[in-house]
């Protein structure tokens, strides 16, 4: 980022937080929202669901943290180490303990007196579904929702780049050929449904941001075959416009990794959307204005019928 | 937990997730919610916001995930380091990312290859709001209310002993007869709504599982004290009834903690409750049934008006 986007991505935090919409608090791209922006983020949820709901999709809820064999066994280290939350905690005696406030009171570190467990963060609000697939899909295949929190270790000024934030995903599980027309016909349904609140959506082949050089072959691969589609929306001033919606195509990555088969013993394919809750309520805010009353007719009529 | 009891909390463990309420998912205490579960869980999140928006409470959000210093500078480390969960990632170049799919492959542990990062898991949900109180608060305080995903590191087979789980919070800032006053009638208040919903609620004088034997006497001082309240509703057989909900008065400890002020100069007291909103659904499947549709009439009407 060049200093002076760095600059007017501060200046657009700082707006956003004068505006009430979000609530500083302390470490980056971890901050608060406040009631009008949840009121937003809540309807704007519900308009999506609405929509899935006419499919006959299943829906579930999944805590902020998974199982870490979930990453293990997809390749999740491989692709992004470096975005990669993991849970550690403390599972000494009593004399062991009374050295973490210690190092606290000394300004000392103290991760390595804890260990990891289990568990680490979620980082995309589908992963943990896959595995309770295990075994034979019914020949309709799946399709299912959930509203997760998801975590991503990229500390950053712009607020558009949180570490913790909300998607609503999409995710169908089936044989190729149904995936495929649903991943076409959803990446219609989710492109039309940002336009008609307004927003300045562009549809692009895209691809996910792979750690390092090999990384950057993976992302070519992923371009070439566009199994990754993006719809961007403006919403930092000098800068590009920001991805707040993405349809992933998996192939058969988690079919196989999770031993998930179809009716005639193929391995499942599976692909997702997942709307980025918290930028799509940022590009309204920015699209429309700090006031959700004073908004245009047809998209108010949209987000609360 | 007796072998018993042990059996009987996998046998209603098993029970909710033959009812699709519940959806296993690997590490133990972080099970996913089926569709029911969570149609109930919103409308009792529902019912509580609607009873504090009669006392013109102000609503924010905060992700799972806070700023490190707060556990620092509160004592969590202190009091609780057993049930920390502090979030660690990885910050090397390429070359050591690789050893981490290496270590996978070979079934090693590879959490020494990462870096406690400044953020950990919410332990509580009203902890992130306190710093946001630093400076003087107005002469009548504040009210607030938030839900939040918080964790604490104990795995267990029992289904009410969740690593992730929902707490409702309610938040008063404020001089020690406002805050204390407003403790009182929400006890009052929060035993009531949860009465009114047909469950064997009884309140009781709590205290908070500190670490260790010099935890124990911080408990005693605190049920000495009286500074924690808690309604305890049977759920697991064979096992005394369970918190699903807790009144806590936290004296000056956050005012201190964060400087936070009276218009007097005086630092300011604090109080919260919280809902342990799974476990009051639990609590109402066990006492109703696992179909909504069955349970009894002014329950229903309560939950969805």
């Amino acid at each position: 980022m060049t200093g002076m986007a760095a600059e007017s991505a501060v200046a657009l935090y700082d707006e956003f937080v004068k505006a009430g919409l979000l609530i500083p608090a302390g470490p980056l791209g971890a901050f608060g929202r406040g009631a009008v922006f949840e009121q937003v983020l809540d309807a704007f949820d519900a308009l999506i669901v609405r929509r899935a709901k006419a499919d006959g999709v299943e829906s579930m809820t999944f805590p902020p943290v998974i199982d870490r064999q979930i990453l293990e066994r997809t390749g999740y280290l491989e692709g992004f180490p470096d975005l990669c939350g993991a849970i550690h905690s403390f599972v000494g005696n009593e004399r062991e303990a009374r050295a973490i406030p210690k190092r606290i009171a000394d300004g000392e570190p103290w991760g390595d007196l804890l260990v990891q467990t289990d568990v680490v963060l979620n980082p995309a609000a589908c992963y943990p579904f896959y595995p309770t697939c295990r075994g034979t899909v019914p020949a309709a295949g799946r399709q299912v929702t959930m509203l997760a929190w998801v975590y991503r270790q990229e500390p950053s000024l712009e607020p558009t780049r949180m570490r913790a934030f909300r998607v609503r995903e999409l995710v169908r599980v089936g044989n190729p050929t149904d995936v495929l027309a649903w991943r076409d016909s959803w990446r219609d349904r989710g492109f039309e449904l940002l336009t008609s609140l307004g927003l300045a959506a562009t549809l692009e082949v895209a691809a996910d941001p792979f750690f390092g050089r090999a990384g950057k072959m993976l992302a070519e691969g992923q371009l070439e075959q566009k199994l990754k589609f993006e719809v961007v929306i403006p919403i930092l001033p000098d800068r590009p416009p920001t991805a707040c919606c993405s349809f992933n195509y998996h192939q058969q990555k988690f079919g196989a990794a999770f031993d998930i088969l179809l009716p005639n013993g193929d391995t499942a394919h599976t692909a997702c959307l997942g709307f980025g809750l918290e930028r799509t309520v940022m590009a309204l805010f920015r699209t429309h204005g700090a006031d959700p009353s004073q908004w245009p007719a047809p998209v108010r009529a949209l987000l609360w019928p």
